[in-house]
């Protein structure tokens, strides 16, 4: 994606940088959104990046880190002082300001919490305790409520004498007298609605809302499944703890997929913000040799079948056809069933029906693809046997890495862990030992069939 | 995800189709809303699904219509005549509206637009001009635009008035005497603001806007990087067509990362809908047939190195590795950089970082591997030419297909090709080739050079 606002700030701010100029710097800098900075900074040096960030004003550095990746807020977070960088942090958000103080070092993280107004630091704290990837993690406290008696126009009211965070001014939240959570109204249809109608004849219940341990995923495909700009947050007894916005949920939709997407190649999404090859090589390098040595299984079984592959050497032209394509279909399965996890599509088919499935699929694919090597085998080797064994052979490696790809899955779900580790590099070393163990029993047992 | 309200849902639904008491049935719909409808619907049988959509209302149906995936909608359509579901498909937003025609085929569509009312066939036609997968083909024409002189009370005035789709009542777009659009209002600063005050004294300009062929990919991307809530669309004259609403946002990104996910494992994102077996297997199968024709080149390759191997046939046990892990390093540099290019993190870094990255990460990871392998396999062989014909051919073949995962989804990417094809299956199955090429390449020359 091309930025044509950010590419023209990279420009202007290198002139001014290269300059010395500091008046220009920030004459540039004003001109610019927040976010335009941002996408410019990815393109400056270290040094340059720095200056930039010395050039803001309070309120617009506080900005800038909301919108830079985390690696580039943590690197500027550590060029200024705590009490500056104190400064900066209760500028934000109560959720981004979680989120700057998750990126400090603990004895950081105390330092700014003891410097922080005391109301701000207790808020901060409580937000802290929940897991970074939960409701309560993601939620900011800030939210309009208003008692569910009240009118429209009061609501409206309410509204229009506006918190500080915009975000959170799409929902009215009508609360009871024990502040529990009992109707949610959109501020598009206060906007609309009559000012004398009281809020109760209009507002929305049940609401939709979670708990605070709620994972974020499924915060997303709540909001997606309701068409919400934010969900709320609400504790056992009912009582409103903070929204989820849509900014948030934008976000988690995109980490959860680079997540499965990068589990599934065998690696980590962090990779992806990191420019040092050295550190990308530390986070890709251990999936790399667990898997290697995983495949040392697969030299194993052909070490022992040594003395077959000796007396028929054409076996060996078959192993790479045998373990690539029982890996393709085995990742075909596994993918569809993973990403049908993570969308919610298996669960409410049920997981039957997707056993069910797979099944009958790999059978399916599984019979075609064995026929059509089969026959191209034993035509090449002039040796029907030939043509049996590398037909079977692979019909079952495909049969059973394909039901394999979709039970591992779902067997991992099951047991709380991400199933995206399952479609990865894990299930293919393991595809590959299988197939190469069907493929030579079948082989022995056809060659000795054929010798006698 | 567990959807409680769908579950209950499906259970009375159920019950009351079962007793075939049609007056239970309307009672039973008209208490939920029409997304538990339409997760609901995913449970139920051919027959029951089409009980219930004919027990819904005109708004109602084309409400649920708007809510079930594609195949399900194509399939209720069927199921009432073609007067019926113009009525339907009129009681639509126009954006709804065009996905609705466009899963008609191509008689039908045309009957539906005769019998449709004359501006909306009209208003219809045009937009099913634009690309599905294009701004102009996601976006709704349905928006609220002041003239630039009005102030900010007059504006809030027009909001209240309402057009019908609420997901439009978030910006007020401000337009001059040509209709040109020159700034944006957001509804919660309007709200906010005192009505006395010029609208152009706070709109905000220039507007974050796309013309409609731009690809949808971007859109999304757009409202992320900007926090939109609708994305304006103008033609060449700077006219505004029509806004890009979040809730298409959304779908819009999981469906790219699903698109994403599904290509890599070389299947199709349309096959995660699909129930039929035999229809899974039809988009499964020609993505491993051409593989598993690819892989006949491997076999080609062994067959003509059969006088080395049956000399030295340990050199087999290793073919399973250098295959898989020359796969896994492919894999993880091909998905982190299709990865990279769809978030845009690759154009905003430049190809020439990202290259030169992969190339450094690809030195490491072939060096450590290299050496680890080469070591096993030369006290494993028990013979130091092994050691080091694997341990070299493994550290070329990472850095062979390291290199080539990332320059091939860049090269697809630069041709205007989906650059996630390139980390399928296909780019693996080159991998093996070339990976087999080098090891048998490296094997004969060392063996040679030994045996003088």
């Amino acid at each position: 994606m091309r930025h044509p606002l950010a590419q023209r700030l990279v420009g202007e701010l290198k002139e001014a940088l290269d300059a010395g100029d500091e008046r220009e710097l920030e004459r540039v800098l004003y001109r610019f959104s927040s976010v335009d900075v941002a996408i410019a900074m990815r393109q400056l040096g270290d040094a340059e990046r720095e200056a930039v960030f010395a050039a803001l004003e309070v309120q617009e550095a506080a900005a800038l880190l909301e919108e830079v990746d985390d690696e580039t807020q943590a690197e500027l977070q550590q060029t200024v002082d705590e009490k500056a960088l104190t400064e900066i942090i209760e500028a934000m958000p109560p959720d981004e300001r979680a989120d700057a103080v998750a990126l400090l070092n603990d004895r950081q993280a105390d330092r700014v919490l003891e410097l922080m107004a005391d109301e701000k630091s207790e808020e901060l704290e409580k937000l802290l305790q929940h897991h970074p990837d939960s409701a309560g993690g993601v939620m900011t406290p800030e939210f309009v409520a208003v008692p569910e008696g009240v009118t429209a126009g009061d609501a409206l009211k309410v509204l229009q004498a506006g918190v500080v965070n915009p975000e959170t001014l799409l929902y009215v939240y009508a609360v009871d007298e024990d502040d529990r959570l009992v109707g949610v109204v959109d501020l598009r249809e206060l906007v609309t609605a009559d000012p004398a109608a009281p809020l109760r004849s209009f507002y929305v219940t049940p609401v939709v809302q979670v708990t605070p341990e709620v994972d974020q995923e499924h915060v997303a495909q709540l909001c997606k499944t309701y068409d919400l700009l934010a969900l709320p947050v609400v504790d056992e007894d009912g009582q409103l703890l903070g929204t989820v916005t849509i900014d948030d949920v934008m976000e988690i939709i995109d980490d959860e997929a680079t997540e499965d997407i990068s589990m599934m190649a065998g690696t980590d999404a962090r990779e992806l913000m990191r420019k040092s090859s050295l550190r990308v090589a530390q986070i890709r390098l251990p999936w790399i040799l667990v898997c290697l040595l995983g495949s040392l299984f697969s030299g194993f079984i052909i070490k022992s079948f040594e003395v077959t592959l000796t007396e028929t050497i054409v076996l060996v032209a078959f192993i790479p056809i045998i373990i690539a394509t029982g890996g393709n279909s085995g990742l075909q399965s596994a993918t569809i069933t993973v990403r049908g996890l993570a969308l919610g599509i298996v669960q409410s088919w049920g997981v039957k029906t997707l056993l069910l499935r797979e099944v009958f699929t790999a059978v399916i694919i599984g019979v075609v693809c064995g026929a059509t090597l089969g026959a191209l085998a034993g035509l090449w080797a002039q040796q029907t046997v030939i043509g049996w064994i590398v037909g079977l052979s692979l019909c079952a490696a495909i049969m059973m890495a394909t039901t394999l790809g979709a039970v591992i899955p779902v067997v991992l779900d099951r047991f709380g862990i991400d199933p995206a580790v399952a479609s990865g590099p894990f299930i293919t070393t393991a595809n590959d030992a299988l197939g190469l163990m069907i493929y030579f029993t079948i082989a022995s047992s056809l060659l000795t069939v054929a010798a006698q």
